[in-house]
């Protein structure tokens, strides 16, 4: 390869010099921070929450990368641009968020949200034991991430459905799609994991009339986008028993502030937006092999749907 | 099959009415409690924490079955006699049993104890994310139940050990054999599940001198049995920092005193003897498949070795 001048752009200082790092490990690469002028000359860029000036302080962009699965942080310019874009997706990283909405899974199947709530009282109380093909589990979100999950947790012997914008066929999974589907999907779950991209269409899914096309006393386990959720309404739904408990990694706003009442809530485990993250190494490695696939005229690896948002 | 008494003797009642029920649905069946008169020519027994006098109450017994995977719980005098032994191993039950090591694995090395413990105080804090890969888990007892937990364990990816009295070979997991291997299979988990039957060679196993052969910061997940577990070593190893936690679902007295300290530890999760349950269907249904096995003179199925005591 001839040489490679990539900027890095995140929010976040610790993950930019992480992937900065991992850049440099390959040859004839440099890697630069926005604020260093040769970031000008540019031919492609890796981001996490980006400056909005990302387009006009490195004119040159061939390829944008977002170091995430989620595409939900790049400004809207990045969208309305023709330079390709591309996400990470990565079997690490989805089975991590695998790992994480299969805690939340037996956290209720199981009665562990229970056992330690009573560990608190020193209360000695068993529950019967729920099969877990007698648990049926609902996966807003079909991509590359909800699938997998859907397909594990199927061959754990979990009932699984899931819910998606377009048609999907999985072995183990009843698959749904469309807003048409939503009430047959939803209406006999006893847990719903929500998968689903951040988009305009999925913007505040998770709100008082979505919950109340669950059976009463479903759980809901959030590891997709904060802004998918109405905090209020997951509060009331929690109150009026029609949600009997919550696992959420993420929120409207984080970190979340000390003063949410989420925090507090006896039914509620808040984690700290932890699912799941791409090693700044697999970052790198798919950012140079679509570098690469792009210079030799192949089709580039998970590759933005812009008008999809995803 | 001609007419079966089968006296149910069990110290907990509910237990015992299911058991009995789920034996009354099978034809020319009659299930008894003891103190029937009538149990007195029983020719079976379905037990769990039986009386002492079981054998001179019902002198013409042909079969006995514990109602469970575990046989310490059956009196001396059984072990001593002729009559066939057999216990309840199903693969609903092994499988839950592996739902509950699978959470405990999962509370660890995904840090939900963390997250958990800092929810308490509105603390938003990440850790670094463990892989499965990373995660070396340890079992001691690979049997039926031990070795489908390390089975199942290592396809998810992790890193899995075993530990056994007799040697066996179990793909994608390295199997250790006796006190000589003791240091080699410890010296490098990052968590242990107990899994091992309750014998006179392993009462109270998991004390000092075994945490003391573990790498510092260690977990430990039991669900065998508590008389395996000396609750003053495991508190000892949790102030010192020898363990980092624990995850504890049976105990030498249940339910545990309300005073005992272990339900207070800020690192310790405790659960009501809940790992798994076979169903009474399922304790039926073996022990009337064995009664005809033992008719038409085939080997039985899940015959306890009195020797071994399992």
């Amino acid at each position: 390869m001839s040489d490679i001048t990539i900027v890095v752009d995140c929010n976040d200082a610790d993950f930019a010099r992480d992937i900065c790092a991992a850049l440099q490990q390959f040859p004839d690469v440099t890697a630069l921070l926005p604020h260093h002028q040769a970031a000008r000359d540019a031919q492609y860029a890796s981001c996490w929450f980006p400056s909005p000036q990302l387009l006009t302080r490195s004119p040159g962009l061939k390829l944008i990368q977002a170091a995430s699965a989620g595409v939900d942080h790049l400004p809207p310019a990045l969208f309305a641009s023709d330079i390709p874009l591309c996400r990470v997706i990565d079997e690490d990283f989805r089975h991590g968020m695998f790992e994480y909405a299969l805690w939340g899974v037996l956290w209720f199947q199981r009665y562990f949200d229970r056992a330690l709530a009573h560990q608190r009282t020193q209360t000695w109380k068993l529950y019967p034991q729920r099969a877990a093909a007698d648990f049926h589990i609902g996966i807003m979100g079909l991509g590359e991430i909800g699938g997998y999950i859907a397909d594990q947790l199927a061959r754990l012997g979990y009932r699984v459905s899931g819910w998606s914008r377009s048609e999907k066929q999985l072995a183990g999974v009843t698959c749904y799609r469309g807003e048409e589907a939503l009430d047959s999907f939803l209406g006999s779950l006893d847990g719903l994991i929500n998968l689903l991209p951040l988009t305009a269409q999925t913007r505040g899914i998770l709100a008082a009339p979505l919950f109340s096309r669950l059976p009463a006393g479903a759980v809901l386990i959030n590891c997709g986008r904060g802004e998918h959720m109405v905090n209020e309404d997951v509060l009331a739904a929690l109150e009026s028993g029609q949600l009997a408990g919550a696992v959420l990694d993420v929120f409207p706003q984080e970190p979340l502030p000390a003063d949410d009442p989420l925090w507090r809530h006896p039914q509620v485990v808040i984690t700290p937006h932890m699912a799941s993250a791409a090693p700044a190494e697999v970052i790198a490695r798919q950012l140079l092999e679509n570098i690469q696939r792009q210079r030799r005229g192949l089709p580039l690896k998970n590759l933005v749907n812009k008008h999809a948002g995803y």
